[in-house]
């Protein structure tokens, strides 16, 4: 009997690398830098995620709109009152986290050795910037295992119709791994393919998403060939 | 006898639609706020420029980009006397160079719709901002007459060799449009394709590029589907 799938796609920012926790660091920093202007019951961790959340339709996922965001954000609950050496250290905080050595997560280069050898074609289908996914994917070594690489604006069902026609196979044959209960497996369900989730130990709070409970969970990616292998 | 061209790929910004004339005005507003704070003889247009050029790598094309760098290049080439109140002005000409509706190119309408109409392929391949040129697409009404989108990272031999494979041609089958005859013209006759350049009254510095004057050029898109039908 054939296995049920062909494509493996693969989400990348905290499945295959990390990276929540550079915009937790910087978050705190963040904390750190703005809270020494305001009055302590003031949340400025609060007005950052509104101010996140309000641009997002402008600026899209990545670190160059969230560091514009921090600016306008840290000039917003100090009234003005916050230095330009304090906006200097945050456009710095940015480009250090642009600049940051890409770190897999453990297991990751096994888990996907594995998956080549077992046959499975891999796409990564990642959001986020362009320019910046394109370093990571570089600076990974993982690119010579996947056979394609989706740089998406939004995971939503449209575009995992256009990855799969993209990789020429049906929805059902298609398997999605990913942190992400919103956005690496209920588009794909929705399109008739199969999804696993592989929870990362901090989610974006824009990433959290309200599921019944049944979607299948490993713990880690090392755990993902022997799954795949299962399913009938 | 079949047409040699199957496939006509589009650049995006200053080809379909104006951009440059944004960054253009959003420099000259730098200019003025930024120049009030140093000696009249400081070109902080040209700090600027080397400012935008050393991030390249790391930000990529495009406004997000773009802003961020023109804050570094405010703090630094005043050496922090820059107030936040001017910070947050430039943050803002950023958000409306985001915001800015799409304005297409005269002609290009009439154009698009008359490629089509004589059986061309279209694509668009243009560089820049995932999430804004993803906007900027939805935005212009040309969708519908493009059969793909390439957005992509850098325009360079690689890229094009891709996108003819993506459309299933021969790159003797395709030809490129574009203002930029370093990205579009250049990359795409190395591959084996056409170009054509069809200049912009505005260029960014990082796109200027020596040639030896035998690059086909048109005045306006209005010239080109009629120079399309006369290759051989």
């Amino acid at each position: 009997m054939t296995h049920p799938i062909e494509v493996v796609g693969l989400d990348a920012d905290d499945t295959l690398w990390h990276s929540e926790i550079y915009f937790d660091r910087t978050q705190r920093r963040f904390d750190e830098i703005v809270g020494r202007y305001v009055d302590p019951e003031v949340d400025v961790h609060r007005v950052l995620t509104a101010v996140e959340r309000r641009n997002l339709g402008r600026y899209g996922y990545g670190i160059k709109g969230f560091t514009l965001s921090m600016l306008e954000a840290a000039i917003e609950v100090t009234d003005g009152a916050i230095g330009v050496e304090e906006v200097s250290q945050l456009l710095a905080a940015g480009r250090a986290m642009l600049d940051h050595p890409v770190e897999l997560l453990d297991g990751v280069d096994e888990a996907l050795t594995r998956l080549c050898d077992d046959g499975y074609r891999l796409v990564i289908v990642t959001k986020g910037d362009l320019h910046h996914q394109e370093l990571k994917i570089g600076a990974s070594g993982l690119a010579d295992r996947v056979e394609r690489i989706e740089i998406v604006a939004e995971k939503d069902p449209a575009t995992y119709l256009r990855v799969v026609a993209s990789m020429g196979v049906a929805p059902e044959r298609f398997c999605m791994v990913g942190n992400s209960v919103r956005s690496d497996v209920l588009p794909v369900i929705e399109i008739g393919g199969r999804a696993v989730h592989i929870p990362y130990h901090l989610t974006w709070e824009a990433e959290h998403a309200e599921h019944d409970g049944s979607v299948p969970e490993l713990a880690s990616i090392a755990e993902l060939p022997a799954w795949l292998a299962s399913l009938r």
